[in-house]
């Protein structure tokens, strides 16, 4: 089982190589992540009672195989790796049609949020819930 | 020994969190990396006799210790980790201040580059008597 | 008779004052205009004959009218309001459900291009025929 | 009189036609009015008493004259053209050496602001008394 994303790369998304530039993929990465979260109808920051809960990145790579292109169609596929106490690590697979193109890992950690704070608080029981009722294999 | 680039957080990249969101830390290791070639002599990507050379990524990570603000200077520390035959690795300790920021690394190979493509080459011998004279600890 | 074009309102777009960053109004401009294109079984940059035609822009403008937040589907109307013997304008309504949101132009310049350099031309026939069947009021 | 700022065109700005992609030039133009800001020892999204004021764009235009590549530095002059009882526009000439690039507006309104919403209010006396302390021609 698996979460779809899919996405086309646009033109500002390429640099000069004629590829589209490699910090793209986080971006990516965080759209395919949210768009997951909206699936499980929840949003990735969120009001949690009085609290605004949201889910800063820790720790975040991605090892490249192949360019893209302009124009070109990728489909992230995302992985639950781990649900911990508090973090969350997810991968992510990029491929453009049968092309195999990278692989990116993001680790977040659930966080009452203020204004440009973050205080790391137990993963809640209902999102955990969520999480467990979509699984997907990383 | 040690190349420093020094650079103010702007205001497009904050994000709704109130801080410099993630995938700014890449865009700014990859400044501070042509800075260190400019600082060299050298382009990231010229021209070496008919070729043109370039060196894509090909495994990035970045570890994100305390969050930055709008006009908050940065300063970003480049080590080289380790020099192969056609690759180079070099780390990036991000500080504000006395604050430590973030650390990332980046993995890049020696292409000669066409228009999209990339084939890898040898690191050319001037390109690595370059980086000997200039050494950078990691 | 329009073009639309929907398009969510991503994290990384917004700015630490919760909204979407203004620049990304153009950015997503040029990814309607790219769509409209494709919806022709066209490319914005593409080859015709031994030739590359790309479109670049030589002015543009837009009004903000209401700011848009995270999550929120953008709805983008495209209407072409000039087709001169060289350069294209159209027009481009931004709207957030029955909120009207932004309004912006972009006139662009159809080009041989090269690498970073542009020489304009005449639209070729071929492209005038596909505008005029495709018609897009203001 | 004018205000300038210099800032080098960078990798992840270019696109696949080889030049820096158009809507990067209204990044820069925001970057050098805070800049600006700074200059005069404010900052464009500050406390003023117990309110937070900020300057949101509400029309902004640019007009390309030649295109900038990777690496080249851009000196960007900024000029007041209007300071009203409320909204303040500025133009922006866009320089690459002696080459005329680029020239831009922006049309911004004072606010006060909460999380994600912006109220006008007139532009306090304190910041008209700065901006008539350092005149910049358009």
């Amino acid at each position: 089982m698996a979460f779809e994303y899919k996405r086309t790369v646009q033109f500002a998304e390429t640099d000069m190589a004629g590829v589209m530039h490699f910090s793209n993929y986080f971006r990516i990465m965080e759209e395919t992540e949210h768009a997951f979260w909206r699936s499980m109808g929840q949003s990735v920051h969120a009001a949690e009672g009085n609290k605004t809960i949201s889910w800063p990145r820790v720790a975040v790579n991605c090892s490249y195989v192949a360019p893209v292109k302009f124009e070109e169609e990728l489909t992230v596929r995302i992985g639950v790796s781990k649900i911990g106490k508090r973090s969350l690590t997810m991968k992510y697979d990029f491929a453009c049609g049968d092309r195999d193109v990278a692989h990116g890992e993001m680790k977040t950690v659930c966080c009452e949020v203020g204004d440009g704070t973050f205080a790391s608080i137990d993963i809640p029981a209902n999102i955990r819930a969520l999480l467990k009722a979509h699984p997907c294999d990383p």
